[in-house]
């Protein structure tokens, strides 16, 4: 089995046409391609309007479109809230002459403001005019869910079985602000589409796996957005794939998507991957991988190039997740690398970390690697960001 | 009972006399007040070496002098770190001649660095001459275990029982980054003396219950630093206090205090104090109380002085915090109050939140009251700061 990259995002697989606008902060993407689809949803307890639209509305098994905005959540909206979701997969669905219950709604935008349904409307008849299955479509609507994305996402890959069929994934994504567990208005959505003809079982049991080795790695988990979203949906117009291949095809689609993700971090000027080794579970190696990403003094010492710092703060989180008695300081160590590799602690001591480590820390893409030295053999992978002045301006509304 | 604040800090209470310098980024204090002691420690899985000495001394019960150290943490020091603890122990023992194992040791800094030894000892002849039951001896022990602080922090207080009795409560602390869960260099330390006669049982539960309403509240619960400490020590040299009233006087200092440290927070331009009622329990409010002031989003616009993005942002946070489906988003109220208040949400809608909003959130102390509408009568109160530039700057290590 082969992995190939391809163009064309959504559209590359048969089946799918899109497309979108963005006008200033407010944009409208649409997506037309009919299959058995899954989604997974944030696990924030007040989830946004949309969330709770299309999580009933997965209920069929099915997605014909997704209609998506960037501008309002459409969270903390109420009733009326609900009632423009609804508008929304009832105006996607006349356009396009699908039902309404097999259209998916998604919102991305501030909290607590309502949809401007007239500029929907609006959009959505430009929008519904440029569908198209060339790769530009795809592009289109990636760019109409950004908010304080600074680039597109969207990737595709062709699976290559050995046999004569081929099967294409492809996902666009958006999302700038995973840095933190507290979402707010940097909502991550993600939608994906097969070509393959996959049973519903296997695209939810495929879709789990690929999440959390991927979105729910870029430092989420149950602390998440109102908003957040990602849905699969499986077109069936081309041929046969074992479980194992697609989970693999997805799986890295999702993790290349992910990665974008954080490498957009908002404010970030380094693109930070940690990995964490001879955890006592796979279950603990995750949440000492993401607990590092997630502390502001690690991001902040990451942001000054300080690997005396990173590492001291890498030692406190690790310390302050939840492997309680599992893990013994003198075994821990850890490597710093870009473009080079340094041991900057060995077994419990810190090794010279202002001569060489100094230099790797410089580097835009960090690899920090952490053994815990239990012994056992698993590893987690997580992907973050450091924490910058800009960060804290975006986020402090000052433009 | 009347609570009247009092000068002099630990030293207000009878029976202690104390004393610091500090040189650079290296202090040293020592406290020296013998009596019944009862401490708290990080629940941080890799405690640091003074952490594990103090939490081992102090099942004698009783402490007869501190010493505490900055410009090191000992932590992640291995064996000779717990050396080193042990020796600052008895290098206070033999110069006051009390007994090594009635000495409590603390220490803050970076993680990872050992004790320059020849210096601690060097500083402490000089602090064991200074040794003062003055006030300007407490000024001087608070000062020298000052890290990233800002300014000096002690309280103290005399609680009239209304009968001839007379009881002092004093306090030290440091800790200027209790903004995020994950400490590092900034720990937090606080020293509390009083005079009272109170039993071993009775100071436990009045310091845990304490502690819980003041510096657990910062913040700050299951993740801290390696080394935070609270160490409470009677020395009994005054009059007899019912558990009640020592409760209140305790617990004013370590608010007090606590408040002091969220003012002084790593690079806070503002003061913040969340107050959540309505919640379903008592546990619930402190868990929402702090999942809104850990939110770097909602610092983050805090810092901007934005009513829209804090209230769109404190939503995010009360939903992800773990009251699953008790919360009822059309009951949730929130107001923002400096020199004036303004309900800012009204049973989930958002108000105005372009005028008098936008002034109050310019005030540099501000109260932000959440009720989540339960109708329950509970109330918790945390204490934070705003995320700002200067934050990243000094975490970042660039000075």
């Amino acid at each position: 089995m082969k992995i190939k990259m391809v163009k064309g995002g959504i559209c590359a697989a048969k089946g799918v046409r899109a497309y979108g606008i963005k006008e200033g902060s407010k944009g409208l993407a649409l997506i037309e391609g009919e299959g058995r689809a899954v989604g997974m949803f944030t696990s924030n307890n007040l989830k946004a309007a949309p969330v709770r639209y299309t999580k009933k509305q997965l209920e069929t098994g099915r997605i014909s479109a997704i209609i998506a905005n960037s501008g309002s959540a459409n969270s903390f909206t109420g009733e009326r809230g609900m009632r423009n979701a609804e508008r929304m997969a009832e105006l996607a669905s006349s356009c396009l002459g699908v039902e309404r219950e097999e259209v998916a709604v998604a919102s991305t935008g501030p909290i607590g403001v309502q949809l401007d349904m007239d500029l929907i409307e609006r959009q959505l008849g430009e929008v519904v005019k440029g569908l198209t299955s060339g790769e530009g479509g795809s592009t289109a609507a990636a760019k109409a869910i950004m908010t304080t994305d600074t680039f597109l996402k969207e990737k595709a890959v062709c699976i290559d079985t050995g046999t004569d069929e081929r099967v294409v994934l492809g996902g666009i994504a958006k999302g700038a602000g995973m840095i933190f567990p507290h979402l707010a208005t940097a909502t991550m959505l993600s939608f994906i589409y097969t070509d393959a003809s996959l049973e519903e079982e296997v695209l939810g049991r495929s879709l789990k796996e690929a999440v959390d080795n991927s979105f729910n790695m870029v430092v989420v988990d149950g602390d998440m957005s109102t908003n957040d979203m990602v849905l699969l949906v499986s077109t069936g117009r081309s041929g046969k794939i074992s479980e194992e291949d697609f989970k693999a095809g997805l799986t890295f689609v999702c993790q290349e998507l992910a990665k974008l993700v954080a490498k957009d971090g908002e404010g970030a000027t380094k693109f930070i991957e940690v990995s964490v080794k001879g955890a006592p579970s796979i279950a603990d190696a995750r949440e000492v991988a993401r607990s590092i990403l997630r502390s502001p003094l690690v991001k902040s010492a990451l942001f000054g190039e300080r690997p005396d710092l990173t590492c001291g703060r890498i030692i406190a989180a690790i310390g302050s997740s939840a492997i309680a008695g599992a893990v013994d300081p003198r075994r821990i160590s850890i490597s710093v690398k870009s473009d080079k590799e340094v041991l900057a602690v060995k077994n419990g001591e810190f090794m010279d970390l202002f001569g060489l480590a100094r230099t790797i820390m410089k580097g835009k893409e960090l690899f920090i690697d952490v053994d815990l030295g239990t012994g056992e053999e698993v590893e987690a992978r997580a992907w973050g960001c450091d924490l910058t002045y800009d960060y804290v301006r975006i986020n402090a509304g000052v433009h």
